[in-house]
C-alpha cells in the first residue's frame, strides 16, 4: 500500500498521549462499583469524611511507603496526579525557596538539566516558572553524567534536573546503578540542587523482568545530599487515571518543608478516595498482580507496533525505534529535519502524533528527527493500522527530501 | 459555679474550627454508600476514570452556574476545597501576573484590604506570599466603604480585598447591596484590582429567610469591570467536609487565564467525585432541601450558645457577641487586654478556642477584644458545657483586670 492509497482510508487515531486504554481502566471497576463498602472510617478510627490530615491518611502514606521503600514519615499522599505534586514543589520554591535557601524567584537566573527526549510536562512547568532549561543528551544507561557533573559543579544557577529513572518518558531508558550514584553524590555548586525524581512508570513493566527502580532516597542519604531527591509516583496509570493517588517522597525535612506550605494551601485531601485505595490495592503484591493484567492488556499493543515497523522500517536507513520493556512511549528516529513533515504527513492519513520537537526544552528538537508515539489507548486494531500510516508517512517524508531519480 | 469549680470538670472541648459534626456528614451518606451508583459515565459520555477536562466535568459545570447564577462557561469545577482555588489564584497571580498585568512579584509591594474579623486563612495566604495586609472596619452591612474607596483609589499596590459577603467570617456580616454596588464600582489605582468573593456560605442559613448571595459579577460586569471579581465556593459543608467540589466563578478572560496556568499543573480534576456530587446533589431545590437538614442540626448549637452567653454574660459590661443568621461562628467581644486572657483561662478549663487574634492580620487584634467561637463540631451537650466555662473565663479574665474591692 502506497502513502496515497493509505490517507483514503479516512482514519482518525489519537496516539498523542499516554493514557489508559477503557480495558485497562475496567481492571479496577471493583474500586467504583463497591466504593460503599469502603466505608469512611480509617483502621484508626479517623473519619475520612471531614477535614485534617494534611500529609495524607496513615495509612495511605503507609501503603505508599512499602511502594516506594520509605520510612511512612517521608511520604505524602495527596491529590490525584504526581504532576500537581511536581508543579507544586517547583512553584513553592520559586515563591518561598527550599530549606535553608532564598525564594528562586530573587535569584537572577533558575536553570533545571533536562534529559532530552524528555517528558513535555516537565519542560512546560519550567518554561510557565521561567525556569531556563538545559538540554542533557540521554545515553542507554540514563544522562550523560559527564555533561551532568560539569555542569552543576560550575553553574550555581542550575536548582534540579528532570529524572525518569525507569523506563523513561519516551526513551524506555532505565538508568543504571552507576548514574543513579553519581547523581545521588555529585558536587553541586548550589546548596539547594534537587533531583526531580519523576518515577512514573515504577510499577509498569512491559515484560517479565520487573526492573527495581533504584532507591535514590537511600542513595542521597548515604552520599550526604538527604534533602536532594524529591522522588514522585501515583496510582494514576495504577487504578483509574483521573482519580488516582499520588505521592511525594523525600527527607523528613524537605516532607516538613512541605507541609508548612500546603498547609496554606489546603486542609487536606481527599481521605475518602485514599481509603477507597488503600483497601483496594492493599499491598505490594496485589498491585503487581493488577500490573500483570496491565501488562498483558498492553505488551500486545507495543508488540503490534514493533512488528508493523519492522515490515516497513528496517530497511530505511536513519531510521530507528525504542523497544521499551516498560512505561508508555515507544520514541521513533528518522532522519534529520524529517520528523515535523512526519508528523503532517500522518495527520493528513489521519494520525494524529504528539508534535514534533514536544519531547524537547521549548519544543525544539535540534535536529528534527525524534518523534514520540504513543500506542496504550486505542485498540490493537486501530495501533496496527496507526503504525502502518506512520510508516508510511516516514517513508513519503524521506522520499520529499531526497527522490528517487526518475527512471 | 465558679470558674475554679468549672475547672475541676477535667473537660476537654474543641471549638477552635469550623468543622461540620458527624451528624451533618451522615446527611451525605449516600455519597458514600451508593457511589457505585453513580458509575463513571458522564450525561455526555465522557470516561470519567480517564484524564482530562481540565475545568470541571461539564455538568458539574452547569450544576455550579446554577447554584452560583453564572453562566457554566464561566465557571471552573475542581479540587476538593475553594481554599486551593483562592491559594492558587492568589500564587498565580504573584508567580504570572493578571490578565494584561505584569507578575505581582516583580512589584515593590503587593497589598491586599482585609475586612476585620476576618477569616484567618485568608491572612495565612497573604502571610505566605509576602502581601502585605491592611486591615478594614467592618460595619454592620459590610466593609467601610469609606475608608475602601479612598485607600484603593490611592495606592496601586492594592491589588485585591478579601470578601465573605453573605455570613461572614467571623462576624456573620451581610454585605448589602450598596456595599456590594460600591465594591463593584469604585474606581481603583491597580490596573488588576481584583474582589476575592469567598462566598463560603452561600448556602448555609440558619435561619428560615435565606438570604441571597449578591450577583458580584453581573454587578461588576454592569459597572464595566467584568474582570474584577473571583468568586469562590465550595460543596465541602454541603456534602463531605474533606471530599467535596469547589468552584471558582468569573469573566470568561478569567477562566481563560485560570485555564491557562492550570493546565500545566493538571491534567485534569478527578471527575469521578464530580459525577457522584453532580447525581446527588442534583439542583438548587435539592440542595436547599439537604441545606435545610443540616440547619435543623446547627441551630440548637447556636442556640444553646446564645442561651448560656445570655445567662452569664448579659449583664457584663464591654461584653457582647453576634446572632449569625448563617454560617459557622459567632464572634464574642470582651473589654478590651482581654481576648488573649479569656483564650488562655479557657484551655486551662479544657475548651480549646481559636487563638486570640486569629482574625486579625498578622495575628494581631489591636485591642485584644475578639473571640471566634465556632459551635458546629462538638455535640450539643458539650456546647452548653463549652459555653459556661468560656462565659466563666470571660468573667474571671475581667475580674483579674479590675478586681472587686476586697470587703
Amino acid at each position: 500500500m502506497t502513502y496515497d492509497e493509505f490517507k483514503q482510508k479516512g482514519l482518525s487515531i489519537d496516539m498523542t498521549r499516554g493514557k489508559p486504554a477503557p480495558e485497562q481502566l475496567d481492571l479496577s471497576q471493583a474500586l467504583i462499583d463497591e466504593a460503599g463498602s469502603a466505608g469512611y472510617r480509617s483502621r484508626d478510627g479517623i473519619d475520612c469524611r471531614n477535614y485534617g490530615h494534611l500529609l495524607g491518611l496513615p495509612e495511605m502514606r503507609e501503603l505508599g511507603a512499602e511502594l516506594l521503600g520509605v520510612p511512612p514519615a517521608q511520604v505524602v499522599a495527596a491529590g490525584n496526579s504526581s504532576l500537581e505534586l511536581m508543579h507544586d514543589a517547583l512553584a513553592f520554591a520559586m515563591l518561598f525557596g527550599l530549606p535553608g535557601g532564598e525564594p528562586w524567584r530573587k535569584a537572577d537566573q533558575v536553570s533545571f538539566l533536562c534529559p532530552v527526549p524528555g517528558y513535555d510536562r516537565h519542560f512546560a512547568i519550567c518554561a510557565a516558572l521561567g525556569i531556563r532549561m538545559i538540554a542533557v543528551p540521554m545515553r542507554e544507561d540514563g544522562p550523560d553524567m559527564a555533561f551532568v557533573e560539569a555542569q552543576v559543579a560550575t553553574d550555581p544557577s542550575i536548582k534540579g534536573i528532570w529524572c525518569t529513572p525507569l523506563y523513561s518518558n519516551p526513551t524506555g531508558t532505565i538508568y543504571s546503578a552507576q548514574v543513579v550514584e553519581r547523581l545521588a553524590s555529585m558536587p553541586c555548586a548550589a546548596p539547594d540542587f534537587r533531583l526531580f525524581w519523576d518515577d512514573a512508570y515504577r510499577f509498569h513493566h512491559l515484560t517479565e523482568h520487573e526492573h527495581a527502580s533504584p532507591d535514590i532516597v537511600d542513595a542521597c542519604a548515604r552520599a550526604g545530599h538527604g534533602d536532594r531527591p524529591f522522588v514522585f509516583a501515583s496510582l494514576s496509570k495504577v487504578t483509574l487515571a483521573g482519580g488516582g493517588v499520588a505521592f511525594l517522597a523525600s527527607s523528613a525535612r524537605n516532607v516538613q518543608w512541605w507541609q508548612q506550605h500546603v498547609a496554606v494551601r489546603t486542609i487536606g485531601p481527599d481521605k475518602l478516595n485514599q481509603l477507597r485505595h488503600v483497601r483496594y490495592v492493599r499491598d505490594r503484591a496485589a498491585l503487581a498482580r493488577l500490573m500483570a493484567r496491565h501488562r498483558a492488556l498492553l505488551r500486545p499493543k507495543f508488540g503490534v507496533l514493533a512488528a508493523v515497523f519492522d515490515a516497513h522500517l528496517k530497511s530505511v536507513p536513519g531510521v530507528s525505534w525504542t523497544a521499551p520493556q516498560g512505561g508508555y512511549f515507544v520514541s521513533l528516529y528518522v532522519p534529520p529535519g524529517r520528523a515535523r513533515r512526519t508528523v503532517e504527513l500522518a495527520a493528513q492519513a489521519g494520525i494524529v502524533l504528539t508534535p514534533a520537537g514536544a519531547a524537547f526544552p521549548y519544543g525544539i528538537d535540534p535536529h528534527d528527527t525524534h518523534l514520540r508515539i504513543a500506542p496504550s489507548f486505542p485498540s490493537l486494531s486501530e495501533i496496527e493500522l496507526a503504525a502502518h500510516g506512520i510508516a508510511l508517512s516516514v517513508r513519503r517524508a524521506i522520499d520529499e527530501l531526497d527522490p528517487l531519480p526518475a527512471s
